[in-house]
């Protein structure tokens, strides 16, 4: 999981907190960079997310809610932070029912990956969820959003139109591309 | 592009900027949820980024850097902050010339994507870089990097090793297998 180059590697030199908030922290460091001189990082921590890919019937469940950031809603494939001390494992089968009321008898890591490396920490592992079955939604109380099933067309068709706009989401979409094309080849 | 379901829409009440920095700013907003209560959402402002897939006779051009949200040197593909007014494409053009002194002839965005919704409205557009010549390379004065040219094989290794973990890294890395199974269906 290393790799430390040492004629990239720079030195923190000073942390400064700037903020610590409900959901990520600022700090700003001070680091000296591999020729010696000095420069600024603005760094943002993060608790890290779970996202779940699920497909029931051959429709991908997304989830459609408002994003402050972005002012508007998008559909996004069911994902939540992390709690302290939680298993990323268990928290995607908790997010997966608390968003969509499905739960999972199965359920594979298929990678987890860093959002924005050059100012953040957060992680997201990816989960692919396996033999749904349907139940209540319990969303967060800050939380409001409505579950949409779409089949591979549609989610083709929102991706288009900027409906689904995410890194995690498209990156979801073309690992179920591969599966589509998976089952075609071995004839599943 | 948008997507406004006025039954998940939160309206603003205020904003208090907390840090501007050279990067990245954090705001505080205060908002209406849609049951009439009232919430607080941590927002970072990004100036949004471009990232590049290029491929150089079987290879994907990659660059070591150090992160330090990371702690660590990670591979990723070319990719760079839009300056103020740029053009994305041009700035796609810039950032692979700059950090692998590739020029390309021929250049199409694939997506323009969310990193972090939740949080953070950067968006990363990603292009497909094309028609390749080599040349010199010049990054900025606080980037330091090492191009690293890989095969398929060997991409798929450094994404299973946690060399590569990033979200738009991994991404093309998906758009590149699928170009490559086009290729084969269509005998290319």
């Amino acid at each position: 999981m290393t790799n430390s180059n040492p004629k990239l590697t720079e030195k923190t030199i000073t942390t400064k907190p700037i903020f610590s908030g409900k959901v990520i922290s600022l700090q700003i460091d001070t680091v000296e960079l591999p020729d010696g001189s000095t420069g600024m990082r603005e760094i943002i921590r993060h608790p890290g997310a779970v996202a779940v890919l699920a497909v029931k019937d051959g429709r991908l469940l997304l989830v459609d809610q408002y994003r402050q950031a972005l002012g508007r809603c998008e559909l996004e494939i069911p994902a939540g932070k992390l709690e302290a001390g939680e298993d990323p494992m268990e928290a995607a089968r908790r997010e997966l029912r608390e968003e969509t009321g499905y739960q999972c008898a199965k359920i594979t890591l298929l990678h987890s990956f860093y959002t924005s490396p050059g100012f953040a920490d957060e992680i997201i592992h990816l989960y692919l969820a396996e033999e749904l079955t349907a139940g209540d939604m319990a969303p967060d109380e800050d939380e409001f959003l409505e579950v949409i099933e779409a089949n591979y067309e549609e989610v083709q068709r929102y991706i288009e139109e900027g409906r689904i706009s995410d890194a995690k989401t498209i990156l979801a979409a073309y690992i179920w591309r591969l599966q589509l094309i998976g089952s075609r080849e071995t004839g599943k």
